[in-house]
């Protein structure tokens, strides 16, 4: 059975094309720095993003925490909004592995405001940890593009202190397809930026860490502490690769499938879509007028071939992506209105 | 020449009859549990909290970094007010000794609110790190008291996730005086307590952890292994019965000097008495409308024999204590007006 | 130009049954638990070595390091040889992840020595951290393959006390095949087991963690955090998947090869192999009586099509792989008199 | 009952002398800087060990981790004997608050050899952790003294890596009588040296870290950060300078007792003293040819007014201290016949 899957956009499984690429790739032992398909991979990475180098990296949680290990000393204070993939989604790992105390902002839709960032960063006192990076996410993890504006702000206040900008872009493309920029545009307001080839690109397995050539040198050392130094990684990169050249510029069609998906969930009684989050490939909304019980949701449409997560905080919240078609979504909506009306 | 020292209550030196305690203090290898005042403080300390045991630790950071260390597993999240002590003047320990990820939720005038500390408690999932526990802060270090109402709450919600409270009570008596209850009223609401011999109540150096005799002996090991094994420390648990038996009592006086101080400053054109914090023994002040240099003013005050802070994001803060007399306040009063007026 | 390979097995591509099989992998998002071939891959591999469960991971080292992570609290102490992998080539990483600290016995080429293991066991003290862990290696990284009978002896002192085993098996099929005896035979003297799918069985990225189900739950879980959550991972557990049914059986022509090349390195004049450390498919020899740089060594193998590593402590390593046929290493006899006569 | 303690020289209640300098102490706040006893100890201690700086910290489990924490990053390894007092009796902390790995070496009665420290010095590998220190032990915690030349040869070596090199000088001025020189003689060979002011010269509570005076600035924050920022810390200072004025010179003494000790004990059938590690203040001697019961012995003794402790290792250790007179050893030794044979 063919699944219609909403659930995130990291279930995409790769396209013809990258199974071809991974067939025909030319590996070697990437630990001693002989996979030419991970450096043309990395190479072509960091150019995307503007930056000196790039690091392939098992995963997007991977890339940030090898992030905020590279830029902090033990004891640095991180300031990031609340509401951040690395504070909610990466099981506490800043505390494990870069030994770092987070320093969390309510933020406003995924954006900080500037001048409470400013506020935050720590003077000289012996009370006091230095504060050793500000990190930034986009798109963020709620659906939300931040505006390019609030980003240069945020970079020019890191500037003005010395202190280093991470960007968590692991959906950077998704959020440079709705500001209709280039990446370069976005990631000209970090020092690092990590950014995953699989979810929208559809890549199997990975994602990118870029900064200058000076961190990634110790980046990739510290890679290897984390575990992360892998041998014939070229498989990857060639799929990686792929997703970089030929992914990106389809990720607006996403986009205009959940403004569908978003318009029609609209039109059932008792559901409200929360369209101002609606940037990128994600739509929120809240059923709870319709009273149905969102557990027994996931299983109604399990069983018609769709696969949902149940409510977050009281939120559902639907993926489109490369294997969800506009006739999915109609199917989709379809059978929505058929589980609450039966 | 004798100091009015307004800058903290830390800076209280020991009594006549603390000193005479300490000279005749009888005393052993506390590391091989044969000191006698230490065993005789602790116990003491333990039955004033209304706990099963209680340890000896060097000061207050020391104490409330212990609970974090013994309370929590590593990569643990700890839910607390981001302007409390433990996040903002404990330079990033949480993330060194403990390991553990800061939850922080925005304080109103050092309160949580009880809905947002249940709402930030995780679930089971893989992404998530487990809440591990609850800090709560009375008095709070901004120098207001927390109500008892909201601990409660508080700490119901904690009991019915399972999950401890460790109360920050640095200046739990003078919490204690201005509610007018016994310290056991307030923590009744919490399963660990740190509360400081020294500050208000004059020891020269040390501070208890109380909790449970099973907390309280994994707590002892703990302390060994940050360094705060102490041999002979009789010497300061001397003092600290003092403090405890004799100087809890007077802390009412320090918070009638503050609030003379409070309106006496109130008084003079250009200043701002931050009233609503004039819960015990600080009071906080804006005197930005003088246009008078903050830093100039320390220099001035310390020429008169006054020592004070300067202003800390833009706000001064004046504390009383056992050594500073009403006719200090009076003192400090005329020198302030005269300063600004030269 | 196809070089000859003898820096590691970690060199080793995959095999065109592997890229067959990664072709038509069937993948899906192993977060969600949805990748049938991680499954099977995992449940392969945990009936393989006897245990109840087993978990894919990036990189051996991420498994020994996550086995140390799941197995111990913070500040334990891990008692293992100072000559294994995980205290030399695993850049501090249990200082850093697992935050445990490494009491090291001297090896006896790279067996512990059983009574000095028990006497290294910490009592109860307050000044002793808890032992938390054994770590045993086998086959060890110095090429030799430690005797069932030393595991079993240091495996019942342990079980004696309370405490676990990890075998860190980066090469346990090559100790298996030495032994001629079925990998259970020797997994059965420890708890959990970390076991490479690249190196001699040449799949090209990814290693298994195996033990309990209790502790591979939990060890999924700090997967995560570590950052080795991998998505469509199914590619890499196809080839691992052939790694496991197809090349363990082969590993003795490796082992064959590897002693035809002592033979005949030990013909060479100058050159004298560790013979007693030709167990599996390694060769160590020193040669520092030919009086020949090692370093120009390098440079000249590599201008003839051969690949090797410099001399580490004085000593050179040539490693038989899959690649590497007996035509080869006779190729590479050849070159290396002729260098050295030149 | 006033008992005779052999324990160890920990139990060393303060003197008449250091009661009165603490009852007279001037103190102030410490953490303002303020108290001029403390400011007075640090400024006698560095001269005194030939530093640019020193800070009074509580205890030498705290001065040797808080070495650690300021010489090291995070993940750098450190090269030590592997009975070395951080290894064996600081509960496993160099994991927990340096998170340092430790590279531990066969020490020969607390000897290093220089050829092995530097064997173990890392290189550049993406393998190697970077190793941060080396950390020497002298008087050693088995109650030998180490010679200068072999620290000198390890100290030269550190120098030629730019390694730094700190001390363990718990007892220092007992290995500085012993050997006859300045203190400042033996802490010429390292960079920091921590040492103890109570043992031996009796003081109550407290030890000393000095360095120079960069390294002094930093450990004086990471102080702070480990919870050892006291206050009125006047009071234990005071003590702390009369050990250090008053109570060097007289540790011949106890060493002088320990030979007599020594002596009396080899004469008792059964009983056979490690001659060889009488250096200071310990003797060590094995009794397993009495059969006698250690555990039983331990509270025979206490019968009799002395204590001591039980066997570790199946050595036990006797100690002298100034609280232990000849005649009180000629009591012990009677008594020590008389319960063997009874």
């Amino acid at each position: 059975m063919k699944f219609i899957d909403l659930r995130s956009d990291t279930v995409t499984v790769p396209t013809q094309a990258m199974r071809d690429a991974m067939y025909n790739a030319q590996v070697g032992d990437d630990v001693y720095r002989d996979d030419p398909t991970v450096a043309e991979l990395e190479c072509f990475a960091a150019e995307l993003v503007g930056k000196e180098a790039a690091l392939f990296v098992p995963s997007g949680t991977f890339g940030n925490q090898l992030a905020l290990f590279t830029h902090c000393r033990r004891g640095d204070e991180v300031i990031l909004g609340d509401d951040s993939h690395i504070v909610v989604h990466e099981v506490g790992a800043p505390s494990v592995i870069a030994g770092v105390q987070l320093r969390t902002l309510k933020s406003s839709n995924g954006q900080l405001n500037p001048d409470e960032v400013e506020s935050k960063i720590r003077g000289i006192d012996i009370h006091f940890p230095s504060t050793g990076l500000i990190c930034l996410e986009n798109a963020h993890s709620n659906g939300r593009v931040i505006p390019l504006s609030n980003m240069e702000k945020i970079y020019s206040i890191a500037k003005k202190h010395n202190l280093p900008v991470h960007l968590d872009g692991a959906r950077l493309f998704n959020a440079a397809a709705y500001l209709k920029v280039d990446a370069k545009d976005i990631t000209k307001y970090c020092n690092s930026v990590m950014f995953c080839l699989s979810k929208g690109l559809c890549a199997p397995v990975g994602s990118i860490l870029a900064g200058t050539k000076e961190f990634i040198d110790r980046a990739r050392k510290g890679r290897k502490l984390m575990g992360g130094g892998l041998r014939q990684a070229g498989f990857l990169a060639a799929a990686g690769l792929v997703a970089l050249k030929e992914m990106r510029a389809r990720l607006t069609e996403d986009h205009e499938n959940a403004l569908i998906l978003a318009d029609e969930l609209s039109k059932i009684p008792g559901i409200k879509v929360n369209y101002e989050n609606v940037h990128i490939n994600m739509v929120f909304f809240d059923m709870s007028e319709t009273n149905y019980d969102t557990d027994k949701l996931v299983q109604d449409f399990y069983n018609k071939g769709i696969k949902i997560n149940s409510a977050e905080n009281g939120e559902m919240r639907f993926v489109t992506n490369y294997w969800v078609t506009k006739e999915d979504i109609h199917f989709v909506i379809d059978t929505f209105k058929e589980i609450l009306s039966a």
